[in-house]
């Protein structure tokens, strides 16, 4: 075996960038890499959530991005599921499929992904490395206690829609990405989304519904309707949020747009009680009504009928 | 929305070919695929194993292959896994990756999957469907008594060294494939190979070590003398079975390369105190030594040393 063919060989890949004790050592980890499959202990009185989505270059990020920046996002993109299920992150598996051995991308592919797996704790316990067009496969499993995942299927008429904070900077940052801008709070947001972990725990037992904003605000909150039995919704104009930091800087219109259609926002939408306090940095956006359908209501009570259409990832 | 981009949306496709409420009714499956997450009770008093395992069109299976064999070959590679550990298969998540929409591609690809998803006992609880290269990215999980999952690194000076049948079949179904038959034993264990997941639960608490072989019978028998501290092992040139059906028809010097070489088996290699009987249809290849290193003895106690050479996946 040549030098050359040791650089290509999975188990010293593996072992170079992805063995690092310090990040197997999560809750009920008895064997993490190495072996055919990992050895899991759940938590007790726990149930599981588990989900899985594959990222892929210049479909789901830019190629050409920081390979920390790639290690990041896709472990997010998978964490901010687990977020809308009230969950608590345990364990992710990765299949990394890679073109060619290019140990810079990787050294800081693995640094991005461990920054994020260390802030939100969960360990790393298995995958594989192929060769093939630049794909990131990650799984990643959460606790929740039993009974207590959140789901979309719960709204009900009447329940406040509410959101984890401003939408909008995804679909932009991607925008600026592609106008040939690498800094500020859009790009910054777009190359490493911040799954909304706590907020997805602190409603537990108080949302009534929940998804992460992947395809955009309205087509989402389409999703949650048509689970809930097929209820609709009217949404306030004046309850947008306007001059944000990431949207700073667009006209109104735009960033109105912007928060009802864009994707990749990965915050958290969720339906509640009307009379419950609506969580720190969340906006209430509106009500869930009988009546099918998207409503937006601008400041005089004129409606406007809105199409939940948003970025179809296939 | 036109039907040709109806035709491209992820969640009809989702729902067209892989929500079969049967498949999903697996132990401990409370929500299946289409929420953020799927939610699962693990059964009380076990430990998790997972695996993920990717495979690439041309890479790890002919693209021109049957798309049911494609779906079949890529669970089985995981259940593989989970059979090497001792587990009861519980749960499975895809991440498909498609040129385009094939929908008699997809509709055999769903086939070939559930056929093996049924005979195996798991369900269906998530993932994802994106545009790419084809690609099928596979999490798998089973369970096992706390304790009890078999590892690679028990092996023990002495312990005898088995294997769960007669090896080479892969490559040579491999082989045969490229040379342009469609037809034999040896094509129908490349295009579905059976996982030993009866046998790795009956080994559970006997073997001391278990890899599934997937490089080649050499090889993976070098992961488990490494795994177990550096030992070697002496294997009885023997005690290679020939003239089994799948190797039919080849001279037996080739039967011997194949059986030793020769990657994705698929059949359970593993060792085992000496003393105890061997399972049935399974070999007995050698005996584990302390002097690292393979060596192989002819029948008059000629030894040669071996190279634990097998197929790089990457």
């Amino acid at each position: 075996m040549t030098d050359t063919d040791k650089a290509l060989d999975e188990f010293s890949l593996i072992r170079r960038y992805f063995h690092r004790d310090a990040h197997f050592a999560g809750p009920g980890v008895e064997l993490g890499p190495g072996d055919d499959a990992a050895i899991l202990s759940p938590p007790a009185g726990q149930q599981l959530v588990m989900t899985q989505d594959t990222c892929l270059a210049d479909r789901h990020f830019p190629a050409d991005m920081d390979a920390s920046d790639v290690g990041y996002r896709c472990l997010a993109v998978n964490l901010s599921d687990l977020a809308a299920m009230g969950g608590e992150p345990l364990w992710f598996l990765l299949s990394l499929t890679l073109p060619a051995v290019d140990e810079a991308w990787l050294e800081g592919f693995s640094k991005g992904l461990f920054a994020l797996a260390d802030e939100a704790s969960i360990a790393l316990v298995g995958g594989d490395i192929t060769r093939g067009p630049l794909a990131v496969s990650i799984q990643a499993t959460a606790s929740v206690p039993t009974g207590q995942a959140l789901r979309r299927s719960g709204a009900r008429v009447g329940d406040a829609i509410c959101v984890g904070g401003v939408t909008g900077a995804g679909v932009l940052g991607l925008q600026q990405w592609q106008q040939g801008l690498r800094n500020g709070p859009a790009i910054d947001h777009f190359r490493r989304p911040q799954p909304q972990l706590a907020l997805g725990r602190a409603l537990r037992g108080q949302a009534t519904a929940c998804i992460d904003i992947s395809d955009g605000l309205l087509s989402d909150l389409g999703h949650i309707l048509a689970a809930s039995g097929g209820l609709g919704a009217r949404l306030e104009e004046a309850a947008l949020p306007l001059g944000s930091e990431t949207l700073a800087g667009c006209p109104v219109d735009e960033q109105r747009r912007l928060q009802l259609q864009g994707g990749d926002d990965y915050l958290l939408l969720f339906t509640q009680s009307a009379h419950l306090p609506v969580p720190p940095g969340c906006y209430r956006l509106g009500t869930v009504e009988e009546q099918a359908g998207l409503r937006l209501a601008d400041s005089d009570g004129r409606i406007t009928t809105l199409q939940a259409s948003g970025w179809q990832h296939f």
